[in-house]
């Protein structure tokens, strides 16, 4: 455990230089017990164990349709066009991201505070909760590229100041998930050991990192180490599934050949007792719209 | 049709300027019947429907290991180092095939000959064959780089003067197969179709189309279309399953970012009925060690 000049004790060091180790997590996966919420006994478990569960059919199709419809609204909306929330493919320049997505679409402002939702990333983290990010992603056919393996809390420990991994994410499916388009990979069980990432990070590092992640990346040797630990688990199912997976996860993704496009809306879900102090290993705070700093208790 | 230099009437045009259009494949899938070999009746008429049949353990694990081995000791020979028959990955310049492979191996070279190979082969395409190609692939993990959408005849056609699509492919995994490492992908029933490209073959286009093909390729509609109609099956199964395919099933695979690496032994079986004339779409053949000349049936 290290000392940052701000006098936080730093349970998770990363981005060093030298040689990055693997560290055990002393934190929870899960806070909060079966008669907190919605999620059961055994799922609960699972999810402890596995650091992810799945909720088949969370939206019906008709919400699918709905929400489908509003990403295609707002990938097409010229207001939008050269706002910094709208991440960019790198080489065909279409819309991989749309960060902040709540504040910019209503029916996205509800869902957040949608029981189904609400109350399983409350249950899991066993407090109230607010949103550290929220985005709808777009994976095209043909040249959707993946994601090289990572845990999120690695990034939004460095650069964001989050200080323990007590948050959850939750990915809506929009489209049919298949094992050949593209969807998550997960390493189950990874969640309870914190990968250490070399480094400095570069001032800036999200203009790039939103896209092609150069710094926080394990290696590969921890990544096979991991996989022959824990093996992979995919994502797959159909279109209003939804994935809770805890920030620590490594995960990834291929790229996608197919011409099934793959869209799902992404929320991070953060306790109120795990706000944000200032970045770990990194020169000043991500903007507001990628790492929330209002830590107002969602509510219904 | 229309009708070359050398007077062949060209049942498969292809590389043409303008608008390419799907065709519909005027020859048969499977020559043979159920009392010409090894393959039974309902395997038969599935290959016919699908363009492809799995044939699971073909290679026992210890057969597994001794071609594994095999594969280790040909991508290290110092021999082979400058050798145009080793393709290189585009960025990391490890190995990805050694074409010619049944030359440079005599345990590969016994592979080719071997029953449950070889009267599989001749019973698909119901008459004496020979070996258009052989070639070993390697898929590393982390960076392993997929293939897009093609058929192969397209090329064999266009490229090296086959006449008709009366070729079938037999890929060994030497490495278990995954839904997520990068496994082979196949429209089931495409190869009844045959896909014009657009566009001239530039000069020795082989050079660079083993590593990134950019020639031969078909539209984005087309693949749409044929997805829609078709599907998409994936090879997956345990190191030592083969897959028979046809040799104009519309096929390609994702990238690899596990660790778990892929390779496998690719044999092109030839009918010696189809034996090659010059190319159809391409200014001079190309070389032997990609499609070969020698049209002697193989025998045990």
């Amino acid at each position: 455990m290290t000392l940052m000049d701000t006098g936080v004790a730093d349970a998770y060091p990363t981005r060093i230089p030298g040689n990055p180790e693997l560290l055990d997590r002393t934190d929870p996966t899960v806070w909060g017990a079966a008669s907190d919420g919605p999620i059961d006994a055994a799922t609960l478990a699972s999810h402890d164990a596995k650091g992810y569960s799945i909720v088949e059919g969370l939206l019906s199709p008709a919400e699918v349709q709905a929400y489908w419809q509003e990403l295609v609204r707002l990938s097409a909306d010229p207001a939008l066009n050269a706002d910094e929330r709208v991440i960019r493919e790198k080489q065909s320049r279409g819309v991989r991201s749309i960060f902040d997505v709540h504040r910019l679409s209503e029916i996205i402002d509800e869902l957040v505070r949608d029981p189904r939702v609400l109350d399983r990333a409350r249950q899991i983290l066993g407090s109230d909760v607010y949103l550290h990010q929220t985005r709808v992603n777009y994976m095209p056919g043909f040249k959707g590229a993946g994601f090289y393996w990572h845990s999120d809390f690695e990034t939004w420990h460095a650069e964001d100041g989050m200080p323990s991994p007590r948050a959850v994410s939750c990915s809506i499916a929009l489209t049919d998930n298949y094992p050949f388009n593209g969807g998550l990979m997960v390493m189950p069980g990874s969640q309870r050991t914190f990968i250490q990432c070399a480094g400095e990070t570069p001032e800036d590092n999200y203009k790039n990192s939103l896209k092609e992640q150069k710094t926080g990346v394990p290696s590969e040797d921890h990544v096979t180490a991991m996989a022959a630990e824990h093996g992979i688990d995919q994502f797959t199912g159909q279109a209003g599934s939804a994935l809770f997976f805890d920030s620590n996860i490594l995960h990834g993704s291929g790229n996608n050949i197919t011409p099934y496009p793959r869209s799902n809306i992404f929320l991070v879900f953060n306790s109120v007792e795990n706000a944000l102090l200032q970045p770990f290993a990194a020169g000043k705070p991500r903007p507001d719209f990628i790492a929330g700093r209002d830590f107002t208790p969602l509510r219904r």
